[in-house]
């Protein structure tokens, strides 16, 4: 509502305020350490959804990835990022009512890369280019998607039946239709650890489990340009020998950009790194129960619960903390107002937290929190407002 | 995308579907109930956002509420309703940010009601009155928000403090601003409950401290139109004498344009009065864990754990169930994908359900859900598209 004023108090809450200088940072700081160890970093940008924070994740040449390939979490994301990005990885399974609208997108930039796991997959993909022979042009760019240990999707790269998709496309009778392009895992499971040396164990099993299999298509015979692995919490504790031992040439972190609650109780960023906050202004309080109640409830923040598994028993409810006073934090939102209460139940400040006050809570789950706006305002250190960002917006 | 087809099939996934028919018949049946206890229906629009289904809320001419009085979340829900709406109740306690926006929208209706549970809502309200005295040509029109037990918001109505509030705005110096209106109080913990019989009596506990507190301001003197209780689980369960021995007569219930699967798990409603349901797709298939995967993740359901108190210790993740095959839940979702597996370990019947087949899914908390969308698809009882309602967005 002030966007002519650069002072953030005089924002309409609840609003998401993007810090510039960290998110830069953090991308500058994945792509060093992915520079490192001689591997690519493929962005996802499902977490901003932004061409902003997109080109951030290349700045400063620090990304040996050329090609500014980047990752997209739905296909109105892959849109959006076409006027940016010409080499885009789909991450989801294929389905066939997706097919038309993904094949449309290939021919409009270098190559839109779709994923598969199933023979489905593929014979959608190929029923699609038989039914359109004049508008098949070129092959279908494909990666397998395979499964880590994380059990949500992929396919299991124990299986014969595995390779034997690889095989089809490669060699057999689908091998008109497509390009294969190489593999790929997600580690969300890495969500779940409960300390760095849990994750840095979890990352050398996704980078052996997803290498050696890279390997095994290799040894038989097939051209398998991109291993990629990923999850910001693998990608911050990766062994040094990622491509030199597994074979793994490529990693594709998306949350980083940001970080949050989540990121900083599992060990993979420090508070200051977290580039998303909140801005909420306080509409009552209640000194009688030492809370206060403020206008960013589930529809700001998401309701997301968080890392509970590594949380004492009393603070399992907390669905944000607040930015400079991380004792406060978010116990119960509701869909437009939450509460807020003191951890330790020590007395709020009541001189300092007076309604109309304004505070900055740090989210839970970025991803979810600022897919709930539809503007972020951008600050600098000085926490004026110096841009505004539009992230892309549903399906 | 295919909104020229009226079939569901077409459309792209993941979207909304409205059941028109079971929307209707809930506003019917809660404007029924309340008419035969006497008293109004003050709807909240919050669950819904739409102008159409806040028009079904006073359909047929059940609702005893003829001023069409209704409740908003926020000020821009306030903003989107006028158009049809001139009553207006925004339910969270007015911040001094958001006054200069309430005041100009009270002066385009007949009112803007607005909330106090503090002093300084009262203090901001008079001191823009008294910088704008140009401006300020009508009272502002208060409700009184008490807490009846939720312990979220409102003033405590055992406390002398909180009628001095309405001593100062009706009888001391603050009466030349303001018009008070009565009191309001919402049973959020109803949400809580265990069994309908915990739910009545929680209906009669609201009654009871909100009711009373409404006879002790009209012995002293006090003009109170109205005495406002609600939330959904307690308006499904209101005592009979509601009116006549606790003195409320109006109630204002939001959820129960659509219920949800916490609804249902509470006793509040039946599977077939839940009027709306995600349509997702499913991209992958897992026979051998007995597991799908649909492109409705977190995005499009919400990330709300619905009723967990309620469930089985094995079935505590529920984040939604499908429509027609409530053995099927969703478990895990993620930004935009969720896994799906079988209650009762029962073997999935891939024939049915294959890579590219729909489902319907019952999302745990339709608020949050709905607000996920900028289009609902509206159906009727053959399942074609009949109608697109756009809800209000953001703030």
């Amino acid at each position: 509502m002030n966007e002519n004023n650069d002072d953030i108090n005089n924002l309409n809450t609840p609003c998401v305020l993007v810090l510039d200088s960290v998110v830069r940072n953090n991308c500058i700081k994945m792509n060093e350490r992915a520079a490192s160890l001689g591997v690519n970093v493929r962005p996802h940008m499902k977490t901003h959804k932004t061409i902003e924070i997109g080109k951030y994740q290349f700045e400063e040449n620090k990304n040996l990835n050329k090609s500014r390939g980047i990752i997209v979490s739905t296909l109105s994301e892959g849109k959006f990022f076409s006027k940016e990005f010409k080499d885009i990885l789909y991450a989801t399974p294929i389905a066939p009512n997706k097919v038309k609208d993904a094949y449309q997108l290939h021919l409009s930039i270098d190559r839109l890369n779709v994923m598969f796991d199933n023979i489905e997959h593929l014979k959608s993909m190929v029923d699609y280019a038989i039914k359109n022979p004049n508008e098949f042009q070129k092959k279908w760019s494909v990666f397998l998607k395979i499964d880590c240990g994380y059990h949500r999707a992929g396919a299991d790269p124990k299986l014969q039946s595995t390779t034997d998709l690889v095989e089809l496309i490669v060699n057999g009778e689908y091998n008109q239709y497509f390009q294969f392009q190489g593999i790929y895992s997600h580690s969300g499971h890495s969500y779940k650890c409960q300390t760095p040396t849990d994750i840095k164990n979890l990352a050398i099993e996704e980078a052996r489990v997803t290498g050696d299999y890279g390997k095994k298509l290799k040894s038989l015979g097939y051209k398998v340009d991109t291993v990629s692995i990923g999850s910001t919490p693998v990608c911050s504790h990766l062994p040094h020998n990622l491509l030199s031992e597994y074979g793994v040439n490529e990693i594709h972190p998306g949350n980083y950009t940001f970080y949050d609650q989540m990121q900083y109780e599992l060990g993979n960023c420090k508070l200051e790194d977290i580039g998303v906050h909140v801005l909420a202004t306080i509409v009552s309080i209640y000194p009688e129960r030492n809370e206060l109640l403020v206008d960013a409830g589930s529809l700001a923040l998401s309701s997301d619960p968080g890392c509970t598994h590594l949380r004492d028993l009393k603070v399992i409810n907390n669905f944000g903390i607040v930015y400079n006073d991380t004792n406060l934090r978010i116990v119960a939102p509701s869909q437009e107002v939450s509460k807020i209460q003191s951890t330790n139940q020590s007395p709020i400040d009541f001189s300092k937290y007076k309604i109309g006050s304004k505070i900055r809570i740090i989210p839970n789950h970025s991803c979810l929190t600022a897919a709930m706006f539809s503007d972020y305002h951008v600050i600098n250190n000085d926490n004026q407002i110096i841009n505004s960002f539009k992230p892309n917006k549903h399906w």
